[in-house]
């Protein structure tokens, strides 16, 4: 693929959808987001997403004629041989052609991922994982998510289903979690758990945040983040506890997998940063079994924020590409190609 | 290396030493076993490992010419530069010469590494982890240690102290571990913690196996087996207890690393087969989030059992000194070499 060559990387989120025009450096030329509204549907949303490629297109100008391709990272399973979104809970889609719809109304060639995999491949190509070996992304968010980079390379498991940190049993009989199982990482620790103490301590008389009384309230970063900043103490005791329970999953990640970095990424990591990450980082280290050289191990914020997921979608639909036109065979680029037929540019 | 080669297998427990001599298909041609008797230290206890393999080279007559080194498995930590062993608690070893002076009573090179490290190796190799990619070994014992294979190759981790999953916490503020945290797997389903758990019953009434009951008194696998055996309801009670949290650990693992095999060792596994693994892969598929193609996730106990580690540490010991002598710098063979000068042979 020639260096001039530019990809979108396109971050389809529940609730907002941002892509980035990324060169064969990685760097972002241009960018812009929007607001997903899933409940308008799977064609709106297609629509919306041809429109703001269109938009970059038509800030590109000229170099418009770079663009190679586009991949899109998406909040659940998809079938990379057909383009066919298997099922994205968060979006409400199940078997939606996301691939051919979206590479008919933009005349290029589409890739998908899953939106974890490819923010763990941006923080390990372009963020603080960059030069590591071994790398863990584990991002907080509505749900607790990762992936894992081993040998330099990301671990996709033999079902291709690795990388599930925050379904790890943490508190056997815990609280019940979303995906029907107990004491999962993720009914202890992600802003739905946070948002279910919060309603617990209301009911026992704390004052908590605005509207986090009320059941079915998503509480969102910037909630959490003012309501620390007002020093609110029910939010304080629910931020700690979340804090301690990451601390000890990424504890257990590095006991088992002994880490150059874990990054930590996700709404709260990307606002919060080192006052989110500091007291994970604490517990962690308290939880290593080898201590020595503990501080080896960097347990970090995210610094590429909300641009890892489209750096690393932007990066696999180059490698993906490649390999289809037969340019690269390295095994970084062995993760799958796009097998159904690309529209003609 | 040539292909009529022979090396040493070594396996050095905290109770018994096992050796056997492999030939560079992997087949055993011969083995010994001998009691570690641990408490006479260290000078008493090389001499016997030299004794073992003085016989087992007497065993092999003419082809004893076609031994071209020897490889450890230690109980702990080892310098692989130079030769020492810096931590082996269930020894009682700290800082003891074994390869500089193993060598020099052999006539031989000698390697070192961690004795759960090349029992891992070798199932990869030799036993229910043939021809896998994504391969975990779990050994359950006094302790409960292990090790991973992703993508073919052994995973070290960074400070080299990957695999400690016996050491991930389960229970927050669990009971207490020999490691000084609490409620790790170790404290929860080692043969350490069912003794506890047998103690504690016995405290309470129960009719726990002969001796169980004493503060101190190490459980045997064939004391566990006898008691399951006569159908002693404590044991039974016990077992199922280490078996559940042996299912959560597994499931762990299966979320987080989506492998192809979990080989289960250590002398229950080896002992209880099947009846030791059956309930441990029930726990564990239950724990799956992705349910899909769960099966294809097996959960076997090792069928090598005690020459595991042997056969492993062989062919470690085979790639180490390939490297050294130039012939073979595939990355199988990248874990380092022995730099300490082996002595002229």
């Amino acid at each position: 693929m020639d260096d001039a060559s530019l990809f979108i990387g396109f971050d389809l989120g529940g609730t907002k959808m941002h892509a980035a025009v990324v060169d064969a450096a990685g760097h972002a030329l241009c960018s812009r987001r929007e607001k997903t509204r899933a409940h308008e549907g799977p064609n709106a949303v297609i629509a919306r997403m041809a429109e703001l490629c269109a938009a970059l297109r038509q800030e590109l100008g000229a170099r418009a004629a770079d663009l190679r391709g586009i991949c899109v990272g998406v909040p659940g399973g998809v079938d990379e041989a057909t383009g066919v979104v298997d099922a994205a809970p968060n979006l409400g889609w199940s078997g939606v052609p996301l691939g051919p719809r979206l590479g008919q109304a933009l005349g290029l060639p589409v890739v998908l991922d899953n939106d974890v995999r490819v923010a763990v491949l941006g923080e390990h190509a372009y963020g603080m994982g960059q030069k590591t070996q071994t790398m863990i992304g584990l991002f907080v968010g509505t749900g607790i998510g990762g992936g894992l980079v081993v040998d330099g390379q990301l671990h996709t498991g033999q079902r291709g289903v690795a990388g599930e940190m925050g379904h790890m049993t943490l508190v056997p009989h815990g609280p019940r979690c979303r995906c029907g199982r107990r004491g999962c990482v993720e009914a202890l620790a992600s802003k739905t758990a946070m948002a279910a103490r919060l309603r617990h301590l209301a009911r026992r008389g704390w004052r908590v945040p605005r509207g986090a009384e009320e059941a079915g309230a998503p509480l969102t970063s910037s909630t959490i983040a003012q309501a620390l900043e007002e020093k609110n103490r029910a939010m304080q005791q629910v931020m700690k506890e979340a804090q301690y329970y990451l601390g000890l999953l990424a504890g257990n990640l590095a006991n088992l997998l002994d880490p150059e970095v874990i990054v930590v990424g996700g709404g709260l990591a990307e606002r919060l940063g080192e006052r989110f990450v500091a007291p994970i980082r604490a517990h962690a280290y308290k939880h290593f079994l080898v201590q020595r050289d503990r501080e080896a191990v960097r347990i970090v914020a995210t610094e590429l924020k909300e641009l890892a997921a489209p750096l690393g979608a932007a990066l696999l639909g180059r490698r993906r590409l490649a390999v289809r036109d037969g340019v690269d065979s390295t095994p970084a680029a062995r993760h799958g190609t796009p097998s159904w037929p690309a529209p003609s540019a």
